[in-house]
């Protein structure tokens, strides 16, 4: 019987700016070849150093505009500036923004939520997916590795975990031209596995950043040998969007 | 430890208009109160008899405008007209459509595939909130119902599943106002955790429609004893967007 599990790595203490995160992993859970080790990007960014105090920021004078009139911090918004290729909207106070790996999110994906101090801001990883192939083998039997962040969506209220680094899993399972079940060829199926493999993630651990990692279990079919193309796969390109 | 298991409920016949679909699901799972059942709806339109044949399709002359030049079937487009509240986008062949509902989506979810008989055409339920009550009603212990539909997104290649109706289930888990593990009071943080258990119910099923449904065990602390606000209050009023 097709069978998935999540389940949780309790444990792992605040991560430092050098913390040698696989091995703090591995010393809390067991791996097996074929799992998904899913990890927020929070804990990746905070051991590769990819924080920022913002009393070492000064902010331009776009920033200023941009945080004035709804009373932001014109430092944390010179910091998504940085982080961003390109600003799509800037309107109650949210900047929507397409981060320099492509993805668009809200600040860029900055945060200072679960910063570990005060007055420090956790940007996503340089290179997400680099960071998911160091962590894979780095860790006994090489599980597959999805690094995720936490993203609203336009048209739904809340937020999904989706994969921004991918090492390891087959990021999308293509359908097309497959037969259905009636004999019919589909069309325009893609699955976005390692985004449902981030939302799976989501649903044990917790917001507060206490538990930024857990292992999916039962996805072996769709973990590889190699590590893949990665989350730069599920990334398309703002010419071809159909949506926007 | 926080452990979400997901299991695919497999053995269903094909489900036709008029079928006791809740009956069908009971003689091949096993419910227990804080269970959560994750459906596709293409089961369940179908037992609600939500299918069209093409050949009782008279397309209107928008529907063989918008057709015609990707060699499309004007009757099928007519379909998808008139599930839709609004047509967003029409481009290259693909329509992107606010539904009747209220949920933006390729063609307001009207398709072939895995419809049943070739040259049928299966649409969303009338009210999936209300198909996920009566369902849930229907089973024994009451598990939660989520009804789902593979939506596209913008920005990323690939489909999640998406909750689309909604019963028993906390559709969104508000951090707001709660302190982070640092104490710092968290922003902008609403789980969407029907659409996470849509998309985690995904990953032990199959696309050609042979296992339409999933039960995700260990989500009890968002199962509720009433129904609640179901799949509608995922929904984003179009004012209120903040990404388009």
């Amino acid at each position: 019987m097709a069978r998935v599990e999540v389940v949780a790595v309790e444990g792992l203490p605040e991560v430092r700016p050098g913390d040698p995160l696989a091995a703090l992993l591995a010393a809390r859970a067991t791996f097996a070849a074929g799992d998904v080790l899913v990890l927020a990007h929070k804990v990746v960014s905070k051991a590769e150093g990819r924080v920022v105090a913002l009393t070492e920021v000064e902010p331009s004078p776009r920033a200023v505009a941009l945080a004035e009139p709804w009373g932001k911090d014109p430092r944390q918004v010179e910091v998504v500036l940085r982080e961003s290729a390109e600003l799509l909207r800037a309107e109650r106070g949210v900047l929507i923004c397409r981060t320099r790996h492509g993805f668009v999110c809200a600040n860029a994906g900055v945060d200072a939520s679960n910063a570990g101090a005060p007055g420090t801001l956790v940007l996503l990883p340089l290179d997400p997916d680099g960071s998911a192939r160091r962590l894979r083998a780095a860790l006994p039997n090489r599980p597959a590795v999805v690094i995720t962040d936490s993203f609203g969506r336009p048209w739904r209220h809340g937020q999904v975990d989706v994969a921004i680094g991918v090492a390891g899993l087959a990021p999308l399972e293509d359908w097309r031209g497959r037969p259905d079940a009636g004999g019919r060829t589909m069309r325009a199926s893609r699955m976005a596995v390692a985004d449902a493999a981030a939302a799976a993630a989501d649903l044990v651990r917790s917001k507060d950043g206490g538990v930024p990692a857990a292992i999916v279990r039962g996805l072996s079919r769709h973990v590889t040998a190699g590590d893949g193309p990665g989350a730069v796969a599920l990334l398309r390109p703002p010419g071809e969007d159909l949506f926007v």
